[in-house]
């Protein structure tokens, strides 16, 4: 397909629109299934244009116009941010990771329900969020018949094709043409009693088709544009994530060793953000060769390990590259279109799959803590950092879970391993592994006491190791229950500490 | 097979023994795996005698003789208490309703891990829990080929089987010799990279064998045994119990009509106790036909259900009956064993199976928080109840996990909605239906603080009501984050209170 002539199908030539016009087309109240996946793949021209039309509705001084947004997972400023600064968002769901969205969050003008990204098409397609009114997808091209070529994530984009009365489709001249053939849409899917096995057994299997299946008649609009994925800047990973990929390399050669993982590993998920792309990076430069992954997110670091031969394939939704990413896969298009797979997330994040990979598991977190619950969303119990997404997906189903952070963050004034984290993501039930700089508690097969020792004595900062095992051993002479020790009356006081005076440490 | 030869191997008849003899081949730290699951098919002698063994060896002033338990599921006085009575036990998993365990738990003098059922047996296979030194497992017969016939219960047995380096088998004349062929053992599992698909679409569907395959050559002792299983009887469901069932009722009515649930309903699970006991009661009361299981255990309220046609089959790892219920078990076995099949318990609560089948998950809790987070584990936050069971395998990845509990516990002192859980085992993110006597919380798409006020509204009990709308507004009123408004020092006070004072009420 030539980059001119991205829309072949001549009944939706005819369809052809601005964004304003789509835009119109949607009603206050309506549910909106939208493209976007870690700000890959998003609709670039119409939630902008509809905030526009918002804007001009609230300064005529109507009644609020909002709508609710699902999406994949996070999108970006054109689509998030446009929409949360007109006070656009009824509800949104299933993931965020706007600034403005959050501050709205925060603030009690937006409700935001937070799932784990595996789970959101099953609910639709249930009818647990209600009737789908729009879907809003941007692809790389229209083919003859209708089919779309997808764009840089799959995400949802299948479920709110599905679902939606209406369609409006973004065709994005920016994109890549030619990462046709990249993809793989499972139409195997169906609701119980009917549900069959997922016959993927290999992160690299192709089980669906390259293309996403529409039906012409529910397509109201077609908008071309010609924009940038959000595209965030790649960091060098500092002291702190290098110490961390250190641990976990040095644990997998010991498991290696130890005969509990196989030389190749195991299919790779790896979280976004600096961490992960640390142990991506020490993987490449380690002995490793012909891994896989099997994960959400395609990013940098994957590029790299694809080049060098450390990753043979990579399997996820979608792509999230910075700028110089991107220019290497466009240079390089051919190549990576064999080594990587972009599928819907409910297959890429399927617990059926995931267990049966036996993926690892690497995801960062806000805090752990001594007994390994683990908090990845909300800081100081009530605001909303970004949501869950993948983790749970993979961390409960994987072979391992690994949950990584530095064990300070604000210069030092917060612990990430506190008595008792002020919310739960990730329960003591499905927390293998805690690492931080200081290093790394392997708490399978131990009791809650052992791995609080375990927690404490390996991961946590020494200006608050003290701290803890005073709580630690306090609480295990209170007299209470011995099984998971705590003082009620302080198990959060570290947290309400920062919120008072700003550090969690005692005599500042 | 006659209940005269029920050990028709003839290298095994060689190695019958006394329960005293076997027990004197457990080392001291061995890891020791047993069968039972819900007080059925447990071990009835050689660990009462090693009880024995370890009360003389400590009698005699030896150093402590420890071992570490590792079954399918909780067992009875005969194990887990005589074995706790004597302190034998090191470490205990994955699951115990012991009253002596439990006391030894929470008194810090026997360390326990609680984990997923489904998730032990890989937990073993792949090495996390160390070398399994002995397997002790209740079989009702061995065949001529050393092929074991499996008892009420097949929890982890085919795992602690292949993973032990020695067996002691324990054949049990009192269990009935006709449950041959109610068994369906999977031989197919593997650890990744080699898994593939479990190919089981229906919950009567057999996958595997009706044996437990056994390497002769393994076995260093066969004891036999003539003892029934735990057999708790049976409670009439009390008012509370009831409404709670009437509320389900009304609620997969309500989903029928809206085309969520299809009319014969989608796999039943269904957690152990009085409350799920009422739930199965009222199904069987009305105009449901043919319905299924997929559950762990077959209680009282399911053999009466297959008998009147409301359920046609029930998959299943382990027997939970009352001695009423044995009997009607044994003199209608011949219809039972067309209607029940006993699986591994890491293909009874498989997420694979679970989610495919899209299960109907009832279970227990002991609280639940305004925003949906349930515990069902921990008494005041430290003290362990049970443990999760298979809880989680079924409401994580089930079409609908359901939650219940009476709104009030201790003689309506304690409150089972409070502010904050005080340990959590189901987040926010798996939690779809919250159920008590005064009504049900349908939480699916909404955000935290619409949870907050669906769960106050419809469950809480009237005497708690106010209290808890006053937290919640305080809280939202308290300039911290909107997403989920928290008081963080009051949060747990609740709790607190009833530690000092015996009440979850403020002006007592």
């Amino acid at each position: 397909m030539s980059t001119e002539s991205r829309i072949l199908c001549p009944a939706l030539q005819q369809r052809v629109t601005t964004a304003e016009a789509a835009a119109a087309m949607i009603p206050a109240g309506a549910n909106v299934g939208m493209s976007g996946f870690t700000g890959a793949g998003y609709p670039k021209a119409v939630p902008g244009a509809l905030a526009e039309r918002i804007k001009a509705h609230n300064a005529a001084g109507g009644k609020p116009f909002r709508i609710n947004v699902l999406t994949g997972a996070s999108t970006a400023p054109e689509l998030d941010g446009k929409l949360a600064e007109v006070d656009g968002i009824e509800m949104r769901l299933p993931f965020q990771s706007d600034p403005i969205c959050r501050e709205r969050i925060n603030n009690g003008t937006m409700n935001y329900a937070d799932y784990h990204l595996s789970e959101v098409a099953q609910y639709a397609w249930s009818g647990f969020f209600g009737k789908m009114d729009i879907a809003i997808i941007e692809v790389v091209g229209i083919r003859e018949d209708g089919s779309l070529i997808p764009s840089s994530s799959l995400g949802n984009n299948k479920t709110w094709i599905e679902q939606a009365d209406k369609i409006i489709l973004e065709v994005n001249h920016k994109q890549n043409a030619r990462m046709e053939g990249m993809h793989d849409v499972y139409y195997g899917a169906a609701l119980p009693p009917n549900r069959k096995p997922i016959m993927l057994t290999e992160p690299g299997q192709r089980i669906g088709e390259l293309y996403l299946r529409c039906p012409i008649e529910k397509v109201v609009a077609v908008v071309e544009t010609n924009a940038a994925d959000r595209n965030t800047p790649f960091k060098k990973p500092d002291d702190a994530s290098r110490k961390i990929a250190e641990h976990i390399l040095e644990f997998f050669d010991r498991e290696i060793k130890l005969g509990r993982l196989p030389k190749g590993l195991l299919p790779l998920q790896s979280g976004v953000g600096n961490i992960p792309n640390a142990v991506l990076e020490a993987l490449d430069s380690g002995p490793y060769k012909n891994l896989t992954a099997y994960t959400e997110v395609i990013q940098d670091g994957m590029l790299k390990m694809l080049k060098s031969g450390t990753l043979a394939m990579a399997s996820a939704t979608a792509f999230s590259l910075s700028p110089e990413g991107i220019e290497e896969f466009d240079k390089d298009i051919e190549f990576y279109r064999q080594k990587i797979l972009l599928r819907s997330q409910d297959i890429s994040n399927h617990p059926e799959v995931a267990r049966r990979l036996g993926v690892i598991a690497t995801n960062g977190m806000i805090e752990a803590d001594i007994y390994g619950n683990v908090n990845s969303t909300h800081v100081m119990g009530t605001r909303m950092m970004n949501g869950i997404g993948g983790s749970g997906d993979f961390a409960r189903n994987g072979y391992l879970s690994i949950f990584m952070s530095p064990s300070t963050a604000k210069d030092g004034k917060i612990s990430s391993i506190v008595p008792m984290v002020s919310h739960v993501d990730h329960t003591e039930h499905d927390v293998k592994i805690i690492v931080t700089e200081q290093g790394l508690a392997d708490l399978r097969g131990l009791a809650p006491r052992q791995r609080a020792l375990a927690i404490i004595n390996n991961c946590a900062h020494p200006d608050f190791k003290e701290q803890l095992l005073d709580y630690f051993e306090r609480a295990c002479a209170s007299g209470r229950g011995m099984h998971t020790p705590h003082l009620l009356n302080e198990a959060l006081s570290w947290h309400e500490r920062f919120e008072q005076i700003g550090t969690m440490k005692p005599n500042a």
